[in-house]
C-alpha cells in the first residue's frame, strides 16, 4: 500500500477587477470577482517543492488586470473564455483551466434626462456568474446567478405530504414563499452566442414563473422555472437550480388574544429547506 | 469607594416580522428587523436578581408581533412610534424606550401587465431604518439608510493635501469613487410628517448630488449631500452621514508592458477611508 | 426533444442543536448544526406538485431533536450514521440520505480546581464536520474540519517558480505562511472506530507537519500535511485538503526611509490563493 | 436659518497589520486591525474641497507600518497610544485622535517539546480591543474585548419577571445561560500600567464568576462579572458591557411522543435579549 496524489488543481480567488470604459456619451462600468484554478503536470510541486512547472498565482492575477486592459469586457463569459484559453495557450503541462466571474451589478442614477452618464447606484446583492471550464478537447460554458431573493405573498401551497409520528406540520393553502435563488445552465459545446442576451432571457423567464405560478410545492415551481429557462434558450441543454424554502412562520396570536389573519409572520434564516434539481434536454 | 451602576439599559435585537396586507387589487408586504432597548428602574434585577419590575424580552417580541397585527405600518416610522409608547404607557418604571427598525426592501416582480401584484424580486442590500428614541417628555424621531452603494467613474479629484515623509499617494485629477452610504437625520421635535414621502425626498436629493457633484474630496460631496437633504426636508434639523471611501487602486500595468489609462482597477474592501459629518440647521 | 428532471434533493440545512448531558460529576454540551439531503422517487412533486411521497423538511428537523434525545451523541458521526438511517428505514422510496454534522467547539472554563464541570468558553472559529452519504447498499463516512487558521512566521520559502511578462512576485526563501485548513477524509467501506480518537490523531499529525516542515510551497507542505493524516489513520483511505494562500505582504518600507527587515506585513483576505489536492491510499 | 458643519471626523479604518519580531530562541507574532480618525480643523475640505489641513488617509496607513517597524508592539495599548499622539505632534491643526485596534488571537502549536518556536494556530473568533483618545489635554485608554462565546448548562434562572397580557414566556428554574461577551473598560487618567496583565486579570475575574455564578437573571450575572473586574483592577474606574442573551429553546418532545428532560434545545440566533451596563467606580 502506498499513499499516492490522485487529484490536484490550485489557482487563485477573488481577485477583483473594476474596468471603466469612457465612451464619448456615457461611461460603462464593469465588476468582477474573478476566480482562476488550473490542472495539470503539477506533481513535482506537492511531491518535492519543485516549483519549475507552477505558474505563481500571482501571475494569474496580473493575467486578469493585464487581459482586461484589452478586452471589451463585453460579458463576463467572453473575459473568462480568454483568460482560460491563455493559461491552455501559454502552458503545455496544463490540462484544464476553470474560471469563475461574479459580476456585481451597478444600476445608472436615475435623472431627469434619463440614466446618469457615469453615476451609479448599487443593484442588488445577487451576483451574476459564469464557470468556463477549458481543457485541451473541450469548453463547457456555464451562466447562472446567486442570491436573487424572491417572494410571493399567496399562490403557494404545501399539502398532502407524508405523515408519520414525527410529523407536526399542518397543511396550508396559502403561505408566503420565499428564498434566494441559485441558478446554473450549461451551454451546448461550441455556442457562441450574446450571452448578455441569453442572461437577461432566461432571468426573465424564471421570474415571470415565479411570478404566476399556482404553487403546491417549492419542488413544483422550482421545474416549472427550470423548464421556462431551457425553453426559452435552446443553447442551454441544461439546468442545475437551488432554492432555499426561507421560511415565513405564522406567528400564533391567539395566546397573545388576538385571530390569525394569515397576515403576521416570524422571518426566519434558519433552519431553512433547501430544494434542488437538475433539468436537461433529451432526445426523447 | 464603593462600585456603582450608573447606566443601563436591555432589550431584545433582531426581532424579524414579515406582514402581508391583502387589499383587492394588490398585496403589500413590510420587512422588519425590529430592536427594541428600555431603560428605568431596573436596578434591582442587575444587584439582586430581583426580576419584578423585568419586561421579559421574549415579551417584547410578543409585542412587535401583537401589535403589527392591529397597525396599518404605513411607515417604519409609525409602527416604531407606537411601539414605544407602548412600553412607557404599560411601565411606570420604564423612562425611556428607543425603537430601531430596519426595511428589507421588495420590488414589485415587473410583468407586460405592470407591476405584479403579488410577487416581488429583493431590492438590494441597503436598508432603510428609524429610530425612536422617547421619554416621559421627549421623543426624538430619526430616519435613515445603511449600506447603499454608489460609485461615479470620474468628477472626482484628491489634490493638494498635505505632505510630509509618510506620504505617498500621488496626486489624482480623475480617480473612481464609491461608497456605501450611511445616512441618518433627524426630525424637528414633534413634526408628524408624511415619512415615506420625506424619505424618498431626502434619498433623492443626495442621490442627485452624487451623481452631479464635481467632487474634490469625498468630504465635500458629503457635506454637499447633507446639504442638499436639509435643504430639501425643512422639517429635518440635522443629519450625519458616513461615507467609507471604498478605494479602488489603478492597476499598474507598466511593469507588464502596457500603458496605464486609468481604465484598469483593483476593487479592495479594506483598509477604507471613513469620511463623517453632521451637518445641523441653526439659527444664524 | 424534451426536457426531463435528471437528479434531484432536497431537505433541511441548519438544523441547530444544542444537547446537554447531565453526568453526576460534570455536564457535557454538544452544538451541532445538521444539514439533511434525501434522494430517491421524488419525482411527481417536481413535476405535477403531487406530495404523497415528500416526507416535510419539518419533519426532518422534528427527527434531528427526536432522535437526539434518545442518542448518546457520543461522536458527530454515529449520531449522522442513525439519522441517514432512520431516513432509509421508513421510507422505501427513499434511494440515498445525506447528512452533513458541523460541531461547534466549547471549552472547559479553567479554574484552581480543573475544567469547570457546567461552565464553558467558545473553542475558536473552526468547525469539525462529517458527512454521511447512505444508500442501500453503501455507507460512506467522512471526516473532517473547516476553517482552521494556521500561521508559521518562517520555513517557507517560494522560488524557482515559472516566469513570464505577466510574473511580477519576486523569489522569496522566507515568507508567512498563512491558511485557514478545511481537510475532509473518506472512511473505508465498513469502517466502525472510535471517530473522536481518529479525528484527534489526524489533526494533531497535520498539526505536526504544518509545524515543523520545511515549506518549499504550500503544494509541498499541503500534500505533507494529507500523507501523514493517512499515515497515522490507516482506515482513511482518501484526504481532501484545500488550503489559501492567505498573504501577508511585506510593507515596503523604503519609500518612507526605513530599512526592510521581513518584519512588516499587510494582512490580505483577497485575492488568495487556493491549493487543492486529494491523496489516496493505493495498491502498488 | 442656516445650515452649519456641526461635527466632523474622517480616518483610514481596518488597516491590518502583522509584524514578526525574531527572537533568538521563538518568533513572536501581533496581527493588528487598526483604524484611526482624526477631529480637528478641517472645515475647508467639507465646505469648499481645500484639501491643505487634509492628512490623506493613506498616510496614515503608512504610518501604521511605519511606527510598527520602529515599536516594540509590546501591547496594542502601548502602540496605539504611540500612534494617536504623532498626529497630533505633527498636525497642530488636529485637536483630537482616536485609535483603535483589535487583536486577532493566535495560540502557538503545542509540540511533545513544548510550545512551538515559531508555528501558530488560531486562538478564536473574539478579539482583544483597544481605543485610545487623545485630545491636546487628555488621553483615555480603553481597554476590551468583544466576541467571546461562554456557556453554562445549568445554575441559570429566570423567575418573578413581570407578566401582563403579552407575556407568554414560561419561568424556568434551569436554563442554559449562552452570551458572546463584549466589554470595554477605562483606565483612570495617567495610568501607565502592564496593559497585558490588567487584561488577562480583568479577563479570568470575569470568566471566574461567569462559571461559578447563580445566575438569577442575565443582568445580574452581568454586573457581577463588572463588578469582578473593578476589583481586581484599581486602575479601571468604569466599565461597560454587552451580553446578548443567546437563546437555547427548549425543545418540546412530547408532540414526538417523548417526555421533555430539558437536554434537548434549538440553538437560535436571532431575535436575542441584548443586556447592558455601565458599572463605575465612585466616591461614597
Amino acid at each position: 500500500m502506498s499513499i499516492r496524489l490522485v487529484a490536484n488543481s490550485y489557482g487563485k480567488s477573488s481577485i477583483r477587477l473594476t474596468k471603466v470604459t469612457r465612451h464619448a456619451d456615457r461611461h460603462d462600468i464593469t465588476e468582477l470577482a474573478v476566480d482562476i484554478a488550473v490542472e495539470g503536470d503539477f506533481a513535482a510541486t506537492y511531491l518535492t517543492g519543485d516549483n519549475r512547472q507552477v505558474i505563481a498565482t500571482d501571475t494569474m492575477r496580473n493575467t486578469v488586470y493585464a487581459l482586461a486592459a484589452d478586452h471589451a469586457l463585453s460579458s463576463p463569459e467572453n473575459f473568462a473564455l480568454d483568460l482560460s484559453a491563455h493559461f491552455l495557450d501559454r502552458n503545455a503541462h496544463v490540462t484544464a483551466a476553470t474560471v469563475r466571474c461574479a459580476a456585481t451589478p451597478w444600476n445608472r442614477i436615475g435623472t431627469a434626462h434619463g440614466p446618469h452618464r457615469h453615476s451609479f447606484v448599487g443593484g442588488g446583492a445577487e451576483r451574476r456568474t459564469c464557470r468556463i471550464r477549458r481543457t485541451r478537447e473541450t469548453v463547457a460554458v456555464q451562466t447562472g446567478l446567486t442570491g436573487l431573493p424572491l417572494l410571493k405573498t399567496t399562490d403557494s401551497e404545501f399539502r398532502g405530504f407524508l405523515r408519520d409520528e414525527l410529523t407536526t406540520l399542518p397543511e396550508t393553502d396559502d403561505r408566503i414563499f420565499a428564498t434566494l435563488l441559485d441558478a446554473e445552465w450549461t451551454y451546448s459545446a461550441g455556442a457562441t452566442l450574446d450571452w448578455n442576451a441569453e442572461y437577461d432571457r432566461i432571468l426573465a423567464a424564471m421570474l415571470a414563473v415565479f411570478a404566476d405560478h399556482k404553487s403546491l410545492s417549492v419542488q413544483q415551481t422550482l421545474y416549472a422555472m427550470g423548464e421556462a429557462a431551457l425553453e426559452v434558450c435552446p443553447a442551454a441543454g441544461s439546468i442545475h437550480l437551488e432554492m432555499p424554502n426561507q421560511h415565513r412562520i405564522p406567528f400564533n396570536l391567539q395566546p397573545l388574544g388576538k385571530p390569525n389573519r394569515n397576515e403576521i409572520f416570524v422571518t426566519t434564516r434558519e433552519p431553512f429547506g433547501l430544494i434542488t434539481a437538475t433539468l436537461a434536454r433529451e432526445t426523447r
